[in-house]
């Protein structure tokens, strides 16, 4: 049985493709019919966060994170770090001086954002793919369903996580910091991700492990899909807007029929 | 105005002082009033749970047990770990290694459980008590309320947190997992701090940041008190039975007259 919201995407589309005030009932059903049969009903794509999403970075992060603050007499507890991360450094780091009372020098906000690059950097050997990770992404491409990478990291520290997954800025659809002005929340990098495969944002889900990827899904109109592998309560990200929860990647591939990709 | 439960707690106590059947109305109104004026109303004890409750150690103590595993060839997800912590270290490496199909073996998991103590203990100079620790003992302490430490840790690890909070295993009342049979989620660490302090365990409120010190509070009748200072959701806790969450000490120290604390 067809699920009621893929026949409105399906409806959608044929009015797309025919122009507002131009679909009479009857060519309405032909194109809409024609939508079913030529597959574009699964022209829906998923856009990807990184840490924590699928690769088992966040816990290595935190504590980066946390090193450079301290390095520059902000003392902050550890779990207040773990629930800025995924939003991008910047605003995390603005936030966090705001909160201590401290002031927003550009020079202090470079150096703390350097100091979690280096933290981060010596610690990433440890770090590894999440659970079917690489399998998932393997299986959307098997069933033509596009699918891009969009991070609040810039290239540097994103660069080694991305190796572990096979994938290459040069070959595969991947978004960073460094390609849009605002990172998550922020619809900017899931809008941009979308756009670099060629689907319609409002076609798209955005699969993520943080409340920032959920808020930064419904600024941008997608669907949010959260997942448990960076640390979050499945609650917590269901009241950021989550329509599915799943563990991790493993999870996610497992019940990935029921997320209309047919293979 | 005074809290319905509240007099309820005064009620036993007045049935316990006069025992069971003896009470009169008469006698236990006179009961009742003398534990009133006498401040015997507020002999309510707070147990507190040591690692993400009252000192930021649970990111280390996470990539400490990950570490050890990953030394014995398991792989596990960090925010796997990170959702056992708290519980029995014997009781984690049983359920991990439970779930990931390996033998319970005694000598590995001594070897494990080795690995982390070395791991943690490598990078405890990076620990510090959590905002308002020190000063909600301190608090409680100059209201006259009984309170303790159950860890499940042994003393070998809680010592240089301890250490960090002023405490001391020889003046202080600290229950440790050297102390009893079986640590949390078994109700056995809780039931011995109210011991050590003299209060019934159900006129206690366990104060904890996992999901573990709360079902080991119900299971000792106890209430449960969560603090989000480890890591968890505030749903999480609730679920698990948590009647009331804040964020950190600090956080609780401030609404402390809300618990039926009066300086």
């Amino acid at each position: 049985m067809r699920r009621r919201d893929e026949a409105h995407v399906d409806r959608r589309l044929a009015s797309t493709l025919t122009g507002p005030g131009e679909c009479s009932a009857l060519i309405c059903y032909a194109v809409f019919e024609m939508a079913l049969t030529s597959g574009m009903a699964s022209q829906a794509a998923f856009l990807f966060d990184l840490d924590g999403t699928l690769v088992d970075s966040v816990y290595q992060h935190v504590l980066a994170w946390h090193e450079a603050l301290e390095s520059e007499g902000i003392s902050l507890s550890i779990w207040r770090v773990h629930r800025r991360i995924g939003m991008s450094g910047g605003l995390l780091i603005n936030m966090l001086l705001r909160e201590t009372g401290m002031a927003l020098d550009p020079a202090r906000i470079e150096r703390i954002s350097a100091r979690h690059a280096e933290a981060y950097m010596r610690n990433a050997r440890d770090i590894s793919p999440l659970p079917g990770a690489r399998e998932l992404l393997r299986a959307l491409t098997e069933a033509k369903t596009p699918w891009a990478v969009a991070t609040s990291a810039r290239m540097e520290t994103a660069r080694p996580t991305l190796d572990l997954l096979g994938l290459s800025p040069e070959r595969d659809p991947i978004v960073t910091r460094d390609d849009v002005r605002h990172a998550k929340p922020d619809p900017d990098l899931f809008l941009a991700a979308a756009d670099r495969v060629g689907i319609d944002i409002e076609h798209s889900t955005v699969v993520g492990d943080s409340v920032w990827d959920m808020l930064a899904a419904k600024r941008a109109r997608a669907l949010g899909i959260g997942l448990l592998s960076g640390g979050y309560g499945a609650e917590e990200l269901e009241r950021a807007g989550a329509y599915r929860v799943f563990a991790d990647p493993a999870a996610m591939l497992h019940h990935l029929d029921e997320l209309g990709v047919r293979s």
